[in-house]
């Protein structure tokens, strides 16, 4: 598969390199919007630089995109490039607008190109061990999910294209909250209801939040309570699934929010409090499998693990909890 | 000060010894609806045993009365009590409804008697260092609270009074996360605002809840998410205070909930995070602490620490929190 | 069984009240050399008060006897009660000398009893678990135990009876670490070799050290380091134990110590690091348990767990860890 | 600062990447013996290739050479590029003989040169924050260390060149160990005094041990307890410094040993244990700040941190506890 990637920041300086661990994979192309970015990281990597992403859509010898812009040019790019036959992995969240991301699904169809929306969390190790040990049934049916997830932000985040309600689609739970939600669809399914309440508390990026919390209910009952913030001073990834027969519980994303640790326990109402605990020590591997996940299923021609579709869902449901914030009531989905 | 224990259950059991501390402190009767159960534990303390209410509320030698009871008999007690010129420290919920519990603060008015209610989560020592450090300003204006509660009941818990609609006045939420309601008040101040979502999903105790999870917002923007929970399978109590300039946590209060730490950090975008962490390794001494302020209020005539307001202040909050849920709209305070 | 305790201090206080736990067990006596100090624990159990060992020992209808004064009185007080066929379980360290402990074990055997030596850590909740895991052979052949355990001392120690030479047997590798060196021998059997470094550091203990670090070897090999302090200004206690297969892990001991936990993985090259971890929360149920195998031991007529020839040969090992700090060699057991 | 690299194993490819953060340092050449190897590592970094390590110290436009083979090695070929009035820095072990690390400290000496022994322990955040804590004075007097150091190997460890007698100076103590005793020694001065117990209990790498367990004695008593390991299944990294007056630890060192953190605590009889913590999520900066370190003392003409005296020192102390464990005495330096 030869690659081209559009964005030459945060994104995809980190996406970039993991495409050298593949051998069926060939970075062709980079490009930016300043040429010395691209040229920067195209260098690096051994590959071309261009331009803008017009050039890089338009190559006939490129067979899939990666897509790695603020969020405002995801749906034109990606929508470019999937009419030119070209499979698209496309960074979250998906869209800006619920109307693009059912335009990009739309083109997918139509092209019958994969569209991936890049919900690398679906990929980390300790997910994957919750999604396992969730699967084979030994915590039972779920009752409720806490997912916090937070960060600091950093001195002059206000003046960041992350703050500019041009560029992005929402606040701290639109730009990073969203990987918690598409988690907790992942392990609950569909949700029927969701109450909200955010603020804008510390940084000054209204009318974007710096803090959302969520509750989602899903048509059977089961709770799914959100934080997401921007002022959690120290990073934070806690993911705790609590079941009728047992709990999981994902802590930690390894790097800056410490050590990734999955955690199993049965509920046993006589014994002393037992875990069965794994430490993933390693270094964040969830790039590298999300990119495998894409590759393969490009190949087997079926829809990858955060699909388009996973990214349109998202999208919607924090446009939902977003609307139940400022309606004040509690929205049916 | 001669002191009456209304009440041989678990709390009767965990306040008696408590008082024994105290060289001002006289244990003078304990009652119960069942002789057998106030005489074992008269027995064991050295004191007098009676069946019922009455004959201790009406004892002329009796400065002060503990309630121990269910809910349902809250009330009545503390305010036949007080209208004797008695001095009560009730259990929490302060009572079953909102009129029960303005009765009773009328009744301590009237009869110029101190009314504090059982909120010794207040006397922790985690969460008396917590305010301390709070107090200090060291984490400047607060954001939002984080506080979980749990437990995993106990097999039969279905068929416990605390599972009967007609003695308690709500589910979990009611009887062990009030405590969580009422710290949240305490550090925070007075709500404008709640929304809710409560659930019974694994124990038969419906109409009431084992799971609520609710946040309430302060008229200038504070967040407190509160989960309250009965299928928490590892006991957790976990309270987190973010305000712009730093965090406080508690953790654990002893015994089954695990070691009690607090910990205190501030807000530093460049350096590493950096923790103070205090570890209160010794037994639950919340109770001793609580006894404490009770016959310092006494004697000094001033509202203690956790009052019977307090209390009432908490009742409505928990019951504008079940409104939330039932009527599936934010609540306005 | 009918018991008297001989000793009304901090150990006689832990001991005394567990036994009202036993149907089978009635507490009869209590004596001091203070006759304030017996009186004050007999009131508080309900059983008569003594001044001095003898009249307890004296008794005809006492069937056992705990000896809980400072060490040397235990030989004497020991064999007084088992010449009169009493069943004794005595506090460690088992006496002062190697001489007085075997006349102690001579003294069980002619008169016919049990003599039980108080290692109560054997009966710790998280030891037994390490000893029902290694029993199972998951971790496989044993390699290695590093323990460490130590406490921070208190004001005014060098004045108790725990520095005086005439009273105890060593420093704090006899007071304290003894349990440690009787749970290394307890998991890996005899040693074969030792060597030791000792210290007075921090307390004006001398000649007893406050600090010790020995090293054990069986004859296969294993090695047992421990390390007893009281400069462990944060109460530790770690035991670690390696095999070929795997480790267990046994951290805390409830209370001052942190809660007790115990942890077992096994070897494995390729996956992440797994643990299976318990957490026992409740109080320290050691001494119950203690003497529930005291009181079997006992009635089967058999050696106790922590026999009096276990005290012996810890005796004997701290003994030689003395003689190897001293000589400065490795000492051959 | 022109530099030459001479091994691109494992070690090689660690530290090459790292001179790219300099501006003042350029890598010009690196060797291996097997051509390929060279290649590919100097390939990816932009620079020339060689075979054997003559062409690199033979090189007129090269400053300073990065030793990384393995010990046989270090002495010979530190001693011809010094000879030629380049600095070095070599791995650690500094040299496979007492003989050989002084030839190198002499030509150092000779030739004006700066050596440099690969501890980049000394530079890890957590450490380098102990020592400033420890240099304040905080903790006062030292007590004792206790540092344990491991890992648990690979299969195939035993045919790997580290199992080689004629290629290493010794089994664990002296490959990962070493850093330890360095540290030991970094915090506590030179020692008097040390007894050792090894063995080879798991891997078959006789005569090379595969644990030691280590006790040093500075002059004034303090004690450095060491472990070190290569059957801790899961990796550990833990340094305890105990003081009069507190006491300060550093855990793991990331990656793969954990998230590195650095606590510190006073010594206090009456309060709960209260601790600082500091926590290093980044990635391992070590080899970073030694580069910087070793740039820094070249340009200042002064003796680095971890000189090749340091380098020296340690392998003194790694063979003087040998000596312990073979004849069984305590060994006086």
């Amino acid at each position: 598969m030869r690659v081209g990637i559009v964005g030459a920041g945060l994104q995809g300086r980190r996406r970039a390199p993991v495409l050298r661990d593949f051998l069926d994979t060939e970075l062709v192309v980079i490009s930016a919007a300043h040429p010395e970015s691209a040229k920067r990281l195209a260098d690096s990597m051994g590959c071309e630089a261009a331009v803008g992403w017009e050039p890089v859509v338009e190559r006939d010898d490129v067979d899939a995109i990666v897509v790695c812009t603020p969020p405002h040019l995801h749906a034109v790019i990606s929508i470019a490039a999937m009419r030119r036959g070209k499979h698209v992995l496309c960074e979250k969240p998906l869209a800006r607008t619920l109307d693009e991301a059912q335009a990009m699904l739309a083109a997918a169809r139509q092209s019958g190109v994969t569209l991936k929306c890049g919900f690398n969390h679906r990929h980390h190790p300790g997910i994957q061990q919750a999604q396992q040990w969730f699967d084979s049934g030994v915590i039972g049916e779920p009752i409720f999910i806490r997912c916090h997830y937070g960060i600091g932000g950093r001195p002059g985040y206000e003046k960041e294209w992350r703050a500019d309600p041009l560029i992005v689609a929402g606040g701290q739970l639109m730009e990073q909250g969203i990987h918690a939600v598409d988690l907790c669809r992942w392990f609950l399914g569909d949700f029927a209801q969701v109450t909200c309440l955010v603020g804008t508390h510390f940084w000054k990026t209204e009318p974007q939040e710096d803090n959302a919390f969520v509750l989602f209910r899903t048509p059977g009952g089961a709770v799914a309570s959100i934080h997401s913030s921007l002022t959690q001073w120290k990073n934070l990834f806690s993911f705790e699934l609590y079941g009728r027969d047992g709990y999981i519980a994902v802590e930690g994303l390894g790097g800056s929010y410490g050590t990734e640790r999955a955690v199993l326990a049965r509920r046993d109402f006589a014994a002393p409090f037992g875990e069965e605990v794994i430490e993933f020590r390693g270094s964040d591997c969830s790039w590298h499998e999300e990119w495998k996940e894409f590759v393969a299923a490009v190949r087997e021609d079926r829809e990858p693990l955060g699909s388009g579709y996973d990214g349109l869902e998202a999208l919607r449901l924090v446009y939902a909890a977003y609307e139940a914030a400022q309606d004040r009531h509690v929205v049916t989905l």
